[in-house]
């Protein structure tokens, strides 16, 4: 996929939250197009990182006042709002704040579900534009402290078309992504929340209840935590990540998460009568597709 | 916990199965105390293994005939016999072979379940002796080539007492355990079976049942493989472990294993129930609960 960029001047960006996603980003491209994207604004709502932000050279102005970062006199020239909260605040900053971005911004976020926020791009004014976006990268951990400027190298960026967006727009932010390092995939809203169900949300709702039956079972075992074999810890790994993040996610998703999660309950019934019923040859017809699934098809990082 | 170990002669080790476990103890127990087990023999069914075990001098004698082997002059003065092949066929052989195993001779396993085999060990003939073991570590990759000498060192190796463990029986197989480097602890067959169910198999069923899931649902939705997130592959690693030896857990622990799969079950009901219901402040405490205990209570590796 070449993308033939128009040379343009310096571009305003103001992200909103300074979390992980956004500060990493902010620092991606001032490390690699500090020219490019200046200023860059940032809008945090702790004290403390709006501190760091500004004392770490990772914006170059910062506010918890996002109404008042949109009228910077930088953005009143097709800036770009990037928005990296979790989704719930996302789409209630997209509401309102509806009329207070700059006529002519270009609006895109890096929410982990797409379905909400692109139907709230939607309805923005005419007079901006809106490109969905979902940076697939993370850690299980969160907050400013531990962002890095290459965060997005190499990681899937999916990009979703709204209602809200141009060919100039989409190219925009195609650009930004690449920019930050990134590798960009065009997926509608809805496909990419049903896609996302199955790579990520069923994994997560899975490790989230595996750790809460371990830890019940430790109420009455003493031996569960210390004799914990690897195979727990990878496939419970995702559950410490970062819990408002996830509390948004799984209820900006819910309706196809919990589809996802009965065709699992499905599946794991199936293995539940196999080995109930002792069915050696069924169990390993069971096992090896699971085992060359894995193996073939799921490609390592 | 400290062990005073009695000086001894060289004792002679008979390993049965020359896979990644069996082939990486006699590894372990060459480079560091080759002067202690001697001579070590093994046993597996291929020709290929038996050729490469020999060639690579990971045993000083290899057959595919157990029987003969137990028969090895060696092996009548107090030896020692490690079965290391799946739980089902360590039954098998237990059985089978209950009157070839040599007077004085200790037998010891490998199986990742404990309460058959230490069961089979319980009505072993009086002359010999056997302590039921499961040291936890492991590769997603089977087989003598991955083998190596390390792969117990600093590793959880648990001991279980059967009626046929005397005290020197049991000090004897923990010695085997520390000389590999690894860490013994005691825990009761059942209990063992119990713990394990919650720790490993349950990790397990869920990485085969969520891999199934999603090779389903990439037949009807191209984007599933390409899109995979870093939870996915978290979760589902252990999906791709040795197909043999995890039919023989499921199926010589199954009523366990399935009592412990309808715990998370209802686990992942309620998770359900509250996205279903959009209950952020229930799913708030449900995934603050489940992050805390991965964050402070799993160990890493």
């Amino acid at each position: 996929m070449r993308y033939h960029r128009t040379p343009v001047k310096n571009k305003a960006l103001c992200i909103v939250g300074l979390g992980l996603m956004g500060a990493s980003l902010a620092m991606a491209l001032r490390e690699r197009h500090g020219a490019t994207y200046s200023p860059i604004l940032g809008v945090a709502r702790s004290p403390d990182t709006i501190r760091k932000a500004l004392a770490r050279n990772i914006v170059d102005e910062a506010s918890s006042d996002l109404a008042a970062m949109l009228k910077h006199p930088a953005m009143q020239d097709g800036g770009i709002v990037v928005m990296c909260t979790p989704v719930r605040t996302l789409v209630e900053h997209l509401q309102q704040y509806r009329h207070d971005f700059p006529p002519g911004c270009i609006i895109t976020d890096m929410g982990s579900t797409k379905g909400e926020i692109c139907a709230a791009m939607d309805t923005l004014p005419e007079s901006v534009f809106a490109v969905g976006s979902h940076p697939m990268c993370g850690k299980e951990t969160a907050g400013i402290d531990v962002a890095e400027g290459n965060l997005y190298i190499n990681r899937p960026w999916i990009l979703s078309r709204t209602r809200r967006t141009d060919a100039a727009a989409y190219a925009t932010v195609q650009q930004l992504a690449h920019d930050a390092g990134a590798v960009t995939l065009e997926i509608e809203a809805t496909r990419h929340d049903a896609v996302l169900s199955v790579s990520s949300h069923l994994p997560y709702a899975l490790a989230l209840s595996l750790m809460t039956t371990a830890d019940q079972a430790s109420l009455n075992e003493s031996m569960i935590y210390p004799v914990m074999a690897g195979g727990f810890r990878d496939t419970s790994r995702v559950a410490a990540s970062d819990v408002s993040m996830w509390v948004d996610i799984l209820l900006s998703n819910g309706r196809t998460i919990t589809n996802t999660i009965r065709d699992f309950q499905f599946n794991l019934d199936q293995l539940t009568a196999l080995i109930e019923r002792q069915d050696a040859d069924g169990l390993r017809a069971f096992i090896s597709a699971a085992a060359d699934a894995r193996r073939n098809k799921v490609k390592v990082k």
